[in-house]
């Protein structure tokens, strides 16, 4: 039901061929140590990768903040094309509907053994996000605690990295639920608009189409780059740019974007509504889930 | 060498006898799924407790707090009769060395399965505390990029519950090792004192003993506790604070506390030697260590 492939050792240091460090697994079965720093201190990092109609997208991009994010936890370098083999061999194990996503999962490994822990792992979404794509959710903004320079200032926050630590990110969509919201919004504490607690924020002003800065220690999203190079196509104005979160009221369209929502609008933001644009929307839509890499 | 006891179902709901619930397992075998949000979301939390001398202590303290993170977390409520019988069954099965630690850890579980995972293991730390309570620490100051209210303001962020997603705090200690320093001691970003990524502060100002109001999203410490009563009936005003980072030029001794550590004396921070207060120190520490519970 879910390949998954264990990739042993992971580190790039280590003289093994590829196709020796990957091994088939059973995911129903216990893999990981109760020693593992990866479950005992959230201490790792990961990728999820859209599939579409049997193509992994965006796995060059993938595999650079993978490498971006092992950079920022002091984690070792990872082998790149042993990981990107077993995407693909995961990928090809796995029941083929229209869409799934691969999660890569790289740990500190095992306390004081000194050796990377890394699976690969196909998985379907429990979220129905071609649902979405349809008819938006609603999102709630909540603050991320931190000011939009917190990344530069104080690098081991992480933020911007894409770690196993992801309980506030949890947090925040049990919150948005509990205030009858879809999914959460975060801002920074002095007022900007940041990201979602698994999705890259896009908005629309006119012809202008405007992303949060990565610089403000926010994941740089895949799928938003990709949507990125649709619109600048299309003839929009794209952009990083520091975005007040006032300056929300003010959209045209709001979207969150993923690796496996690809553009879903949002419809309603703290309780009043969006405006959707359903045509825009569904052509980039379109342009993505035809993406063939 | 780590006994290891799965606790299962953990959740009080269960209408399951202790005994029924408790299985000794293999702790260098993998018992954890791929599929835990423990290790995929950092989503869960944890408590350790100390076993001095084959007493482990503080059981009430921390099984509280281990509650009361679970509630911040919205995790089911535990039963923590059986959790308390995992630990004081796993010291007894522990080399009865004179100072060990008993961790508990219980996860969301298997996504969708709505489960919660729980083991408890005996193991013994990397770090030389009893060495460290002589000779003392060196430690820095990092910003934790919060204010000190944000707990009351932002309960989504978790800010005081011990979870399992310390990947800040790894790379908090990380940094602290480059800048040739021990342990690090985090900071509000409206200047006021917090605590240290696995260990609380603090403080002695002539007859006052202080340490940061755990209100400020600061985990209440339980070696702090223990350590304040003995203050207290030593003579000395214990109290809990609001504490501004500049006063802690003024200190005439900081300590870091924990289950492992109880106390130890900070003898520099950000490169600037704090005075040791040895006697003081060793009493402290041979009444926390003379405890039976």
């Amino acid at each position: 039901m879910n390949p998954c492939i264990l990739v042993q050792p992971v580190e790039a240091s280590a003289d093994v061929a590829v196709a020796d460090r990957l091994q088939v697994v059973d995911a129903a079965a216990p893999q990981v140590s109760v020693l593992d720093l990866g479950v005992t201190r959230g201490d790792g990092i990961f990728e999820v990768f859209g599939v579409i109609n049997g193509h992994v997208q965006a796995v060059v991009p993938h595999l650079r903040r993978l490498a971006v994010s092992a950079a920022m936890l002091d984690l070792p370098e990872l082998d790149l094309e042993a990981i990107r083999e077993a995407v693909v061999r995961v990928a090809g194990m796995a029941e083929q509907v229209p869409e799934f996503s691969v999660k890569v999962v790289v740990t500190r490994g095992v306390e004081g053994a000194g050796a990377a822990t890394c699976w690969v792992i196909a998985f379907r979404s429990s979220d129905d996000f071609a649902a979405e794509r349809i008819t938006g959710v609603r999102a709630v903004l909540l603050d991320r605690g931190y000011p939009h320079d917190i990344a530069s200032r104080a690098p081991w926050l992480l933020a911007g990295a894409k770690t196993l630590s992801y309980a506030v990110n949890k947090a925040a969509l049990r919150e948005a639920a509990r205030r009858g919201a879809d999914d959460a919004i975060f801002t920074s504490s002095d007022g900007y608009v940041l990201e979602g607690p698994s999705a890259n924020l896009v908005a629309r002003f006119g012809n202008r189409i405007l992303t949060p800065a990565p610089a403000q220690g926010i994941l740089r999203g895949t799928a938003q780059g990709a949507a990125f190079e649709y619109f600048a196509e299309a003839g929009y104005a794209v952009g990083e740019v520091l975005l007040r979160v006032e300056q929300l009221a003010e959209a045209d369209a709001l979207w969150l974007t993923s690796s496996g929502r690809m553009l879903v609008p949002v419809r309603e933001l703290d309780g009043r509504p969006v405006p959707v644009d359903r045509e825009l929307t569904d052509a980039a839509n379109a342009a993505l889930l035809a993406r063939t890499e």
